[in-house]
């Protein structure tokens, strides 16, 4: 981890080379990292493989809550780029790091922050590679490059999906959006449990690492769903050059979701449209349906079939007596 | 480069997906980034290779001006994660972009940051693979994520020094923190050509690419000048467990240095310890001395020798007589 830049933030007991020395450096678990006391890391990748890389950045009050604990912070930025190294079928590496730290954030803010990398480190197989620790007058700025592999050309992309595959979507969907709803107060009427679950489903990305990894041996086209159910498999759709139809009745959801569509239907277009799921949502052929069942049923994911693909352009979503439903963000317009 | 976030921020005609679309895929030449279309980017290493990795934020008001133009900011943070390849001794392959951008930063200035990295991207070989284009309510935060490769086993560390090394130095030093007096009005005597010269320095890193993997061949240790010259030297010592002797008199300097120098011989400690010089520093075992200036002489780089490492450990400055010079920054209180 590079030391340029400014030396010690206010608030920093620490300074800038003794937090990465003291509160960082332990995150560095692979030989490649050089204890982050390099101009740069090594990865030797494994042989046959290919590197999958992605960058996610993440602003105080744009995406996160300026009252979020730091630790859920930083787990939710090493969680959204795990979810695209699984959307890609890839096996996760390691990570580099860049924090922009207002000064108000004192070595506390780090050490807590660093506690949550190293739950989801060990939860991932993860390790720190390197990154760059600055000072900034604005707000908190995060940003975490994930590096992961696949053995050569086996990569899941957004293209491959052909007419006649069959749409699935892993977990429920919806909770995420409903999620930063409850979390802001705007579904008051929630009971707690459900409340707890659908703002803990916001804070804290469920990627689907193993079942990415599985996949790579069914899936024709995948992508995670952060952008919305509708407007990812509009992406699949736009790389493929297919069209799909999206069932909405048999979009797989919780009994959380169920509860607030329950009170108000008009939240259904919140929950296919809002994005911010992380699940996996991906194409195959029929053949491959059963191979999916029993893989899902194995790794104890749930996984529904909610669509086909079909030839034409962008996403029809209909209900169950087979009407489209409107949508003021048809996923087909952001591709 | 993934659409999440906001959709459009204010001032952006384009909005974010036109944005990534028309400005930013045109830098994606390399098979492997996919047309910026997919979760993740793919990256196929040389047969033998490890790869290097690197990454550098920079914020507005603290690392550029908020005056600079945005295509000399994005040059100046690929030059500066490239000067991290070329310490390495690393070939350059591509990079992902993390734009976190205020409202008032409209396509104008996306597609002058563009072209900056578009002439970058062509003089030093790299491609763009990926990246995240968010909205912030703070000043413009940049990273740059820098992946490049040497031969397994042949990357040169910090660590590697030995007793007996000769201490060596590329191009001249002090120039890019006189640059940055220069260019904030600190140094109103200058003469209009001095000005130029140093100012431009600050705002353009010359990475030392071709000649960093060069010297994979020769140096025992190697470190780019960013944190100041003494201080470069301090890491490589901490790093080898050595310590090194620093002749001030033979360390190398232009001509606008040596103007400034000639009024004010206390700028003396502005060159050896200012940093953001991206120039090499390194080590070599005396044998080395002469295929190194054969070498420089080849690539049109001086290189000059300025040093060397001894027994012990920290940095001894010494001027012509042998005399120590006391620094109120020296090197080894940043190791």
């Amino acid at each position: 981890m590079s030391s340029a830049g400014p030396r010690a933030a206010n608030g920093a007991r620490l300074g800038e080379v003794g937090r990465i020395q003291t509160l960082l450096a332990p995150l560095a678990t692979s030989p490649g990292a050089l204890g982050l006391t390099d101009d740069a890391a090594l990865i030797d990748p494994p042989a046959g493989s290919e590197l999958v890389t992605t960058v996610d950045a993440m602003i105080e009050g744009v995406h996160f809550l300026p009252d979020d604990p730091p630790d859920l912070v930083a787990r939710k930025l090493m969680r959204v780029n795990l979810s695209d190294l699984a959307s890609m079928a890839a096996k996760p590496l390691g990570y580099l790091l860049t924090l922009g730290l207002p000064s108000r954030c004192g070595d506390d803010w780090v050490e807590r922050f660093a506690q949550g990398l190293a739950i989801d480190q060990q939860a991932f197989g993860m390790t720190l590679l390197g990154g760059d620790s600055v000072s900034t007058p604005g707000p908190i700025s995060l940003t975490l490059t994930a590096i992961g592999y696949v053995m050569r050309g086996r990569a899941v992309r957004r293209a491959g999906a052909k007419p006649g595959d069959l749409v699935f979507v892993s977990g429920t969907i919806g909770d995420g959006a409903l999620g930063l709803l409850a979390a802001t107060g705007r579904l008051p009427d929630l009971d707690a449990a459900a409340w707890g679950w659908l703002a803990d489903r916001y804070r804290l990305p469920r990627p689907r690492c193993v079942l990415g990894q599985a996949l790579g041996a069914h899936a024709a086209a995948m992508i995670d769903v952060s952008d919305g159910l509708v407007a990812d498999l509009g992406h699949i759709t736009a790389a493929s050059g297919v069209g799909a139809v999206l069932d909405a009745a048999k979009v797989p959801l919780s009994e959380a979701a169920m509860a607030v569509l329950a009170r108000d239907p008009g939240q259904l277009a919140t929950v296919l449209t809002g994005g911010d799921d992380y699940e996996l949502l991906f194409a195959a052929s029929p053949e491959q349906a059963e191979p999916i069942r029993r893989l899902a049923h194995s790794l104890g994911v749930a996984v529904a079939e909610i669509g086909r693909i079909e030839t034409g352009r962008g996403v029809r979503v209909l209900d169950e007596k087979g009407a489209v439903i409107p949508l003021d963000r048809p996923g087909w317009q952001h591709c």
